[in-house]
């Protein structure tokens, strides 16, 4: 075993791994389109997969929890066959989980989250978990610190849906969730209030993402590819880790003696 | 495509398969405690596996929404590892994934549920969302109705949890589940209150499980085996699919036909 | 007295019996349509009538609480006159009770429910409850425990609701509850999905009570009468009291002393 | 039949009374310690008496639901047997009450109130209900509109609560809530922040109502008698039934035809 | 500083005043119409005011908490600009307040009160937010104490609303409050149920404001004049001070040298 | 009048200000400590400010509603004299204002924000509102769309609480928030996680803001004036009132006509 997945543990093997384990990362994904080229469950599948990835690295400090395979998705309801949790939802769900890990003992927690709809609510959900309990509580995008590897790679003007850098990131991860003879650019529209409201503009706000793109992909997704999607990765992972170890107070040997 | 799995589908196929799809399977498992020889997963992947296999013999009428991975386990929250859900989260989240399926179209819709402890929960969400909703709502244990394999098949005195049953079961459909050099009996405690509070006793109340068991499971595992699963879990799908057959209301030449 | 009533006492008398009592009883009724023959608020009258007489037995060691006189009933709101309570409501009407009893010191608690369909509603309450407060928690059906009566004297196929079994019940408990000269069969109707979702069956799941039966009730309550009643009655008095008696701890020649 | 009590109908004769029946009276009470003289159902037993008492003077216009047994009665907990039930527990219960007869047709209410404690949560409730339902809802204290009997008869300087008025109401409608060699004066404390919060005064707030008066009751109890209490309530009904038969927009003529 | 305004302190200042302070005074006001002639922050502006007249009476023992600018306002909201919450938010956003200002060392707190329709939301929220703190809590109409004065002032039959006793009560506090030149009486509706549903009536239940008064006020505001204003609001300063002195279990003579 | 604030007009002016009127303008503060040289309603008071200048050069399209003048401070508890909201409190109330609004036929809203601790709970209550109402929902930080000024004006590397630019802001909006003799740069603290945990970096996360800064203040304020204030000011408002002539979908010249 060189990563805690608690998914794949015994009860005995779990008690074990407490006597090391500091932090659970909880994979935190969605179920919602991602365009003509890849499968719903997308988001869920890429947050296990870095958990993973994560929790190797950081063996056996980190112990990965069960993933949150609904997230938020209002915005692309209009997609055959999203689900959508109310944000009320997916907190008392983060709470409960929450809770029982402290029971175990656990008193850190890493909500490890590859959607972008989902991260008012993880820092809502944080501030109300931490009004009612001693713990320490992190949020973090799966991949959004591998600034220098995206930089690079990605030549889209626009992504962070069933993009360029998203189908690279599971060319890499999950090649099962890519639809490949389907891959294809956003059908971006001209007109419409969303280009008023992407991230950075003054005013923020409610729009179907319909209103932007009536494929529901953004960006060129034609240009991604394996490379790009490990290079994104490995950096996002060796930031995470890195900044982990700090939050966990351990010595970097300590790790790579016992793992890598 | 011989089952519709939401998580393994695009928008676009969502789209399609909803012209056929009449109702929608929600696979409920739990993440707990299975004793010293399952993993804790294990409701989690059983009740998928059951729903994905109901769902290739009713295709195309039916579609499988994403698993429900953590259920109402506070009974085994002593054990390391589980993590429960308040009921009321649980119902939340049903809430929240019939009210977005239904967005979509579908009207019909069933909790298979592979863990005990949540059938209360799922009783009382089909009471609230019914209220709420005009849909129609069902529910179903993934094997029990397997009662003449179950008879024939399970010899323990004791079973439903990690037990002779289940783990047949889990050879059958998730051998991974399962840790062969560990399998023993379930480590029963003589004294205490959960004889007089088991089903069908004249009082029910709560108790921890490991009252009952220090191991965290029952009856003998040791007799479990693959052909013993193949016979309860093929009797649960015939039985489950024959009754699904009558709430689609179609005729089932018309699923012979395009399926088996 | 022989028997605590909560609210037959002043507060100087439940002062001087809780240096005795252990386990408050609580009842749990409904208030819906009972067929033609029974009054609507049968199942709180008689779910108190056993609470008392079971209180008798288990003197001076169990306290009678206020009888929940509504309960879950969304199945038989098409019968005029009906009251449902949603399951969060009756949720947190005996978490209200539970914690005053408990502010009054005791910490043992049945639920003594004579109405089937709050049944799942109370196992919920049992784990939402016991989850924030150290209590044991039990809730058991009026005369189910009644095995061996129930199975000598009733002939009817089905019953459960306004049947010969309850009918019987109320002629020895509370006749006033009966309408003798309406007295009838359940107009059962043949087709419909209530026969795929009665307990037992594979599927479970909500339907509305004049799905199954026109009149409101079931079987034949024209075959009920006053002696099948008590023996079912007193078989169910004798059981319940006995579990009581081992929750209790407490020797059974105490109470024979003390009270028979 | 001169009333249509709820809990003493079946569907059948509710179904014929919705005829004539124009709105619900829902009996509120209590259950709380009424000083060393008077049992803790005391305010449920009173309201359901006045009800049916209305009841009967408006004939065939209203309808008596079953009886809210328990309400807000913090103020009183730490005299032994207090149940108290939080605001929120007593709205919900009162909201699912009112949509259930709202089913059946009614879209009148009248919650007919013996608590004093209750009052402000009833006001709450009917902003809160007529937000959601377009129902017409009153509230009413049990007696508190018989100003000139009250007047007349009342000598004691404080009263309110198990006091000479309660006491003399509880002769005339149900003695049997009275311990009549227990009966006696409040026993008030000279101290404390009480008098400070009485109604009428400059502040109001919380106190516990052992700060004002040791033995749980108030005034003196000892000069009630039946005949206060029946003029009390008698003058409480005349005005209830002349406002209510505004409210109903009835003709007098045809109650006293039909049932005086 | 003479008064411990919250709105206008650093933390440092606060710091230093809590060496004192022990009661926060919270104003809670309203946002809704009144009538032709008051602009509608009415409540809000003229409970602030109040708090800093109360709070220079009772330097430096009393903290002014940020004022609750909007109220239970239901029966109002069919006149333009009126903005309601519901109960539960006023409750919540009470209860923030104080378990906040627990935080920082304040026990006793004073909700200090200008409109008629939160007195029983108040009212709730004192009960539950001392079922879960240990606090001391109050409330208070702003004026209503000040019995003397309105009844030497007030000719109007009716008031309570922009009436003769605000408006006079704005003309002394905040006369930017009011359109001089719009003053007028009442348009008071003749029919309608609302004058069996005044305060004091055997019955109370919900009115809309415009079955009352067509254009949203009561009394005569033509009578309403500075003079009344001050000796209405002097003499509930007066009164409300004398009863805040005796809670705060102060001697009179330490604040009237340090402030007046 | 050349503005429309809700807080200063009667419902008459309201309702003849709502044929015109489009959108309405919430201005969302915060209560809570800034540093030694800013009192605690500085965001409250500055929402305020720059939402009626905003409501200015939108006349006559948009109406400013009452201020929310607290918020979500979970992080500057631990300075005295900060109020936290729960997240959910402040959406509560959101949405009251939202409806009542909506019943006033108001269908867009923007809300003013100066509180970076409240961004989250705004996205998420924009989410929740919208799910339920068929509105138009927009947010916004006051200022921070002023990136030229921000970049010409602003010297200090940390800014974004009681810092160089919102001292600035304060000068040319409300100078009376600032203790000018006070003015002092952050008090840093070297370590600590704070530095892991800023806007953009890998982790996100809860900390309490005297982690940061011992005085609660960052950045330095002594390099705050008027000027700098104009220029943030000024621009801010250029760019949302621009953006907001688009949403509203008027022609600009018909503000300037009217207004300016």
């Amino acid at each position: 075993m060189n990563c805690f997945e608690l998914a794949k543990m015994t009860w005995e093997e779990v008690e074990a791994s407490l006597e090391k384990v500091r932090l659970a990362i909880i994979p935190v994904g969605a179920h919602e389109q991602h365009g003509p080229h890849m499968v719903e469950s997308c988001d869920a599948v890429l947050a296990e997969k870095m958990a993973v990835k994560l929790g190797e690295r950081l063996f056996p400090y980190v112990l990965i929890a069960p993933t949150v395979n609904m997230g938020v998705s209002l915005h692309h309801m209009n997609f055959p066959g999203t689900i959508s949790l109310k944000p009320t939802t997916l907190i008392a769900l983060l709470k409960d989980m929450v809770s029982s890990l402290y029971h175990h003992g656990i008193r850190q927690f890493l909500f490890l989250n590859s959607h972008g709809g989902n991260q008012s609510t993880l820092d809502v959900a944080v501030n109300m978990i931490k009004e009612e309990m001693d713990v320490e509580l992190f949020y973090a995008k799966t991949t959004s610190s591998a600034k220098k590897a995206i930089n690079k790679n990605v030549k889209s003007t626009l992504f962070g849906h069933s993009c360029e850098r998203e189908v690279s990131e599971a060319f890499y991860l999950a090649p099962e969730l890519i639809r490949i003879e389907k891959l294809q650019k956003g059908d971006i529209q001209e007109a419409g209030r969303w280009r008023q409201l992407r991230p950075g503009c003054a005013l923020q706000g409610f729009y179907h993402y319909e209103e932007m793109t009536a494929n529901g992909c953004i960006g060129d997704a034609q240009l991604a590819n394996y490379e790009k999607g490990r290079q994104i990765v490995e950096e996002a992972l060796d930031t995470l880790s890195s900044e982990l170890i700090k939050v966990l107070k351990i010595e970097e040997d300590s790790i790579i003696r016992s793992n890598r």
